[in-house]
């Protein structure tokens, strides 16, 4: 009984002054310093590098080296996107030159660096489906009872002859998005690599170890901001939810996701604009929470808001593959199969993205009901 | 104060004798004789007769005939199918040989005479759909705000091109799918003319003329048989419906409707197969307990049976669209956009099937816990 596990539901003592802010935004600059070393050391590669990117690699970067090198650009990624965040929520308390000259690197930064993994995933993900869709995954107890099914057994004539049609065009419409795919993944390592090693990367790594030792906060912030800053940052929040079309999300099989699924411009389906928004203001607030109260306190709701996160990033990635899906479906001189295996992964994800903002409009709802 | 009228709650005394079934059969056939002479008189043709089989059809059939005549066509369809699921039902109240010589005849009927108006919704479904997806339905105040949807703005130049493309496919693919259904319908129609004018309908008729003043009942029915083969019905039912994976139907955006959108033989998908089963044995059930309690006697768990009987329609409906698009899909010489927008369409019937699993449980819950 030595020590006293703190209470979840305990709100730890807020920090009025901008102390809370410098005392992150060290924390978080230190980690990004950290990541970037870590990132040197295992020679800046990431996972699955192809083989011409990787032949500019440094060498002797064994599997491990090359995970932990994955992992430090997303720590990276992490430590930018979070010092980046309270610069924007948290502005009136800042040097704001300082301030407006640093964020815009970040972003270019994260961004840059997220953008291989990016398509990675979305391959990933656009490759299971397709698996999923093939049939691949088979559910024991839930065959047919091939009498009830009506006239069509398995043994007709022409089913050999679909089979391998349908299966060519799955198979083909899986290497052609690899083939695009991973094209663009490798152009974004190349330029991920271009950009760590420039000059602008480093005048941003050099700003970031300044921020390590000193945050340059505002001469004269007023003791409430802090909490005042952080409030308005939850109220632009939910300000975005609440002019989402939640009443019509929370009605499953709605098929409002894929109402301009053959409509001109899939890309990016303008309806999802909304919901990507408030993925980005959710984030913003949950970082706002980390400065004042510390990350890692992890009260009930934060819980929900995290589920609520997670529901809009899926909500994007799969917004995205449906979109990679279309785009690929205007390939010239694909065959027929191929386009009609794509339409189809095209409104599976589509579907995904309705799935992903039913998720959300439940999980918020939780959240407001919990919310004091 | 003079007619009380009767209380949806109160069950009707049950007549345990044959005498209901023997009074619940003379009145289909009559209604069967009765849409016949109807069907005569109208000329016996549907609404859109296309051209070609409407100039072998009988002259002066003005549109109210036209549409008197599909009216007296489901009419028919409607009492063979409820003496049909009688006679299958309660076999053992009645002369063994005479039912089952009876029974396939009408099967043949309901089926050649529904095929015709199986294909026309069919169509209009697959219509309905392409035009929803082409993003047709426009939903105000849910459009996006542009700055958050990212660096691709509405004026990007390839923007039209795009639009063309796929506005051709979505318009291609309706154009295929209308050709095709309309071919089908066509056949069905002559396929049921042919079906009127044969020997092999006048032995029916005969039959059921016959039907109208006298009951064929077997000699030693047992008294209580009528209630006990209706409840073999209903146990029939809820055992099937006990074997349909409805705890994963419940929950919404499963995507199990879809796992075989591209397996090679997806016409009929076999997992369908049980749900058409339940919705065949569901109406047997709605049958009997019309024998039992008189059409017309809508008690509150009635409602809930016809709606979970129209979820089912609505399955078997999607499911055939969907299979539709995929037969459309094969057709030769294709272009790729009229393939990919019938992958989406396919996949979106799929997302229908899943939609009306979901509603039939739902409905079929709320069946069983109003049911003693």
């Amino acid at each position: 009984m030595a020590q006293r596990h703190p209470d979840p539901t305990d709100t730890p003592p807020l920090t009025a002054t901008g102390d809370a802010l410098a005392g992150y935004l060290r924390a978080q600059a230190t980690e990004f310093l950290r990541a970037l070393r870590l990132h040197r050391e295992t020679g800046g590669q990431s996972g699955n590098t192809p083989a011409r990117a990787r032949a500019g690699g440094g060498a002797g970067v064994g599997p491990n080296g090359t995970e932990a090198s994955v992992d430090a650009a997303r720590a990276l990624r992490r430590s930018a996107r979070r010092i980046s965040a309270s610069l924007h929520t948290f502005r009136p308390l800042l040097d704001p030159d300082w301030s407006e000259e640093m964020r815009p690197e970040l972003a270019w930064l994260s961004g840059t660096l997220g953008l291989e993994h990016a398509y990675e995933a979305r391959l990933e993900r656009l490759l299971l489906a397709l698996q999923r869709l093939s049939g691949a995954v088979v559910f024991p107890g839930r065959t047919a009872t091939p009498a009830a099914v009506g006239p069509s057994g398995p043994d007709r004539p022409t089913a050999t002859a679909e089979r391998s049609t349908l299966t060519v065009g799955a198979a083909k419409a899986g290497a052609l998005l690899e083939r695009q795919l991973t094209l663009a993944r490798t152009r974004a390592h190349s330029t991920a690599l271009q950009a760590l090693g420039s000059s602008r990367f480093h005048a941003v790594a050099d700003k970031v170890a300044l921020l390590a030792s000193e945050v340059p906060l505002a001469p004269a912030a007023p003791t409430t901001a802090l909490h005042t800053l952080a409030a308005a940052a939850e109220e632009r929040l939910t300000d975005a939810v609440a002019a989402l079309p939640l009443v019509a999300a929370g009605h499953p099989y709605n098929a409002e996701a894929l109402v301009h699924g053959l409509s001109p411009d899939p890309s990016p389906h303008p309806q999802d604009g909304p919901w990507h928004q408030v993925r980005l203001l959710l984030r913003l607030h949950r970082y706002a929470h980390e400065v004042l109260h510390g990350p890692g306190t992890a009260a009930p709701v934060d819980v929900r808001l995290l589920a609520a996160g997670q529901a809009l990033n899926r909500h994007r990635d799969a917004s995205e593959a449906a979109a990679a899906a279309a785009q690929a479906a205007r390939t010239p001189r694909i065959t027929p199969a191929t386009a009609y295996a794509l339409g189809v992964l095209h409104a599976d994800q589509r579907h995904e993205v309705e799935a992903s903002r039913f998720t959300f409009q439940r999980t918020w709802q939780k959240h407001t009901a919990a919310t004091p």
